[in-house]
């Protein structure tokens, strides 16, 4: 009896498996399958279709957005498709099924982009080996939530601490890691691999251990969608209050929270900022509104100005606040601008200025647009910088 | 030219969903809707598609699987079925379009079941709020590693700190809180809402704030699929060790690193272990081969017979280990079965034998088979009952 009864829990599963194939009656694919050479066959079991299209994001883009290649289905209902070589990255894709948008159901991986759910692959070496768990050890990533005083409201924060923080006694410097418009507290640490990008390269010697903070930049917002009491709305780009000068004024409140709440070294030699997008703006804005308090600043495809409409005082004085920033002294002004960003004339402008003034940065131009794939390189390149 | 840059700057964000929609040439849908009375409308937009479905939990069972029912097409090529009215409560579902599961487009929010992802919505009420973020102190979520020395390798461990945990200097009682097969150390705090339903139940006063562990019990395994260095694979069932006495022998790794790294009591009248299917199994096991350990104890669907292969002196003296358990007391011993469960029959035998021996339990035989909407309850269930 017992024995019949285990052997039946076994079965059930595998029964259970078969079952859904049964339903789907889909044959168990592999897909994405890589091959040696780092090509790429997607595979998608749709036998009533008659057009399955892939679009992902090392295509050649088609005006905003990633092109799309038809897949070719093959006598079982299977449609294929074979990418060229690509490089070492993390990928994202999605299929076409007569022109509904489809995640791949033969893999799980998934990021959200603002309201897109798309699949995600890596292709080892360089640049996806960074982004892949190692075997190095491992920090910490915590989700939980503070009261905040300027925005009257409790919020929801991402903290890593790196590898050994909670035996050790020692404290860490910080980077204050911000998220671009349609983000919130979860981007980095999803569609940016911050905790794997950290990891790896705390255990290669080539970034001090430190502590990184993502915070949600919509003061509008609790939490990320899902996470708040809004329940599980739909993701949406437009939110009140993101650039009008409310998230610089009240940043003092995560600040505040992380110093009282971790083991962090409290100057501005230890404390960085960096963002993308609109958290490369309100890194910019934060950095010249608080006077000494950031010796390390990264402006990643950053937006530079306020639009016409906004009327805070955050935004005046701008070059006597980067004069006086560049006279209080700090020690690296981080940015880095795509070629083809629409933002990238932003980017001329605000180096006109600051060659005007003789402010020193580093300036780093890559190919490319206003794309996840910069902007974990981005991070890459500015993290060993930091605090050494 | 800084107004025009900025104007572009949010011109391009409205343009990119704009240029997106056209893309995937589909209007702005609300899918799902929940109507008043609870009914709720799905909406696909596949004009080209011909044959549409939907398979919800809600639904009767086709076998082991919840059975489809079909869309209506409109004359916009919008696909629609709207549901008979629900009770309150979390609900998975996904499209099927020619043929092909497919997630819905318009909803971002996803759950991984082992290898499938699934919508989910929550319908207000008593156990849709339960499992909702509401305007309550909330814990923290953190993801960490940890050395085991009995599987000689680094594992991810899930824990829920209650709130207030940072600040107070209080110790807190433990539970214990195991997956099943397929599972690992992400189900609960996903699949299980467990963060949201310890909120919810600790700020109503009906359960005393405690620490909620969540490990990863298939001991082969590091962390969850995509979570480890074995990088994006797809997840399986079909994983070694999961219930061969490996797991119950090494489970003290997880007790010593919990009370070396947090403010917890330390007395069996402090430890809660509960788990769902071969978690239960696993809490089965464990509170009879750690004796004076837990004080209470849940299995939730439990497997409770070992395989007639498997050969581990965890699994000798069942009976008297029992004796044993009963005699060195406890506070609660609590069961819970669905009635239409697989593994009913095994929960028979179990309570015959625990009723021969007159070892006392609380039993909560319900409605419905192996399901999380199952496990939810008994959580919710159980948790008040812990460390009064």
């Amino acid at each position: 009896m017992k024995n019949f009864l285990l052997s039946a829990f076994f079965l059930f599963f595998s029964f259970n498996i078969m079952s859904q194939e049964a339903i789907w009656d889909s044959p168990d694919l592999k897909s994405p399958e890589i091959n040696a050479d780092n090509s790429v066959i997607f595979r998608l079991y749709a036998p009533n279709a008659t057009d399955v299209k892939i679009t992902g994001n090392w295509m050649e883009a088609e005006g905003w957005s990633p092109g799309t290649v038809d897949l070719t289905k093959d006598d079982k209902g299977i449609w294929i498709y074979e990418s060229d070589p690509l490089n070492s990255d993390l990928y994202s894709y999605s299929f076409l099924v007569d022109g509904v948008r489809v995640n791949d159901p033969s893999n799980v991986f998934v990021v959200r982009d603002v309201n897109t759910l798309s699949n995600i692959f890596i292709i080892e070496g360089k640049l996806g080996d960074l982004y892949s768990v190692n075997d190095v050890p491992q920090g910490t990533v915590t989700y939980r939530w503070y009261f905040s005083k300027g925005n009257d409201k409790d919020r929801r924060i991402t903290v890593y601490t790196p590898p050994n923080y909670e035996q050790s006694n020692k404290s860490y410097p910080v980077l204050y890691l911000l998220h671009g418009m349609g983000g919130d507290e979860e981007a980095w640490s999803s569609l940016g691999r911050a905790a794997q990008i950290l990891d790896n390269l705390i255990s290669r010697g080539d970034a001090e251990p430190m502590i990184v903070v993502m915070p949600n930049g919509n003061v509008a917002q609790q939490a990320a969608p899902g996470k708040s009491q809004e329940g599980l709305v739909q993701p949406s780009m437009s939110l009140p209050n993101t650039m009008d000068g409310k998230r610089e004024k009240t940043f003092i409140d995560v600040i505040e929270f992380i110093e009282e709440n971790y083991r962090v070294k409290q100057s501005a030699s230890k404390r960085a900022i960096a963002g993308l997008s609109m958290g490369g703006f309100h890194s910019l804005h934060i950095s010249r509104i608080y006077p000494k308090t950031f010796d390390y600043v990264g402006l990643f495809s950053a937006a530079v100005f306020p639009d016409e409409s906004v009327d805070s005082e955050v935004y005046n004085n701008f070059e006597g606040a980067l004069m006086q920033q560049m006279e209080n002294g700090y020690e690296l002004y981080y940015i880095a601008m795509g070629k083809e960003d629409f933002l990238y004339d932003q980017c001329v402008e605000l180096r006109s200025i600051m060659d005007s003034i003789g402010m020193s940065y580093i300036y780093n131009e890559s190919d490319g647009g206003h794309t996840w794939s910069n902007w974990r390189v981005y991070l890459s390149e500015f993290v060993p910088m930091l605090f050494k």
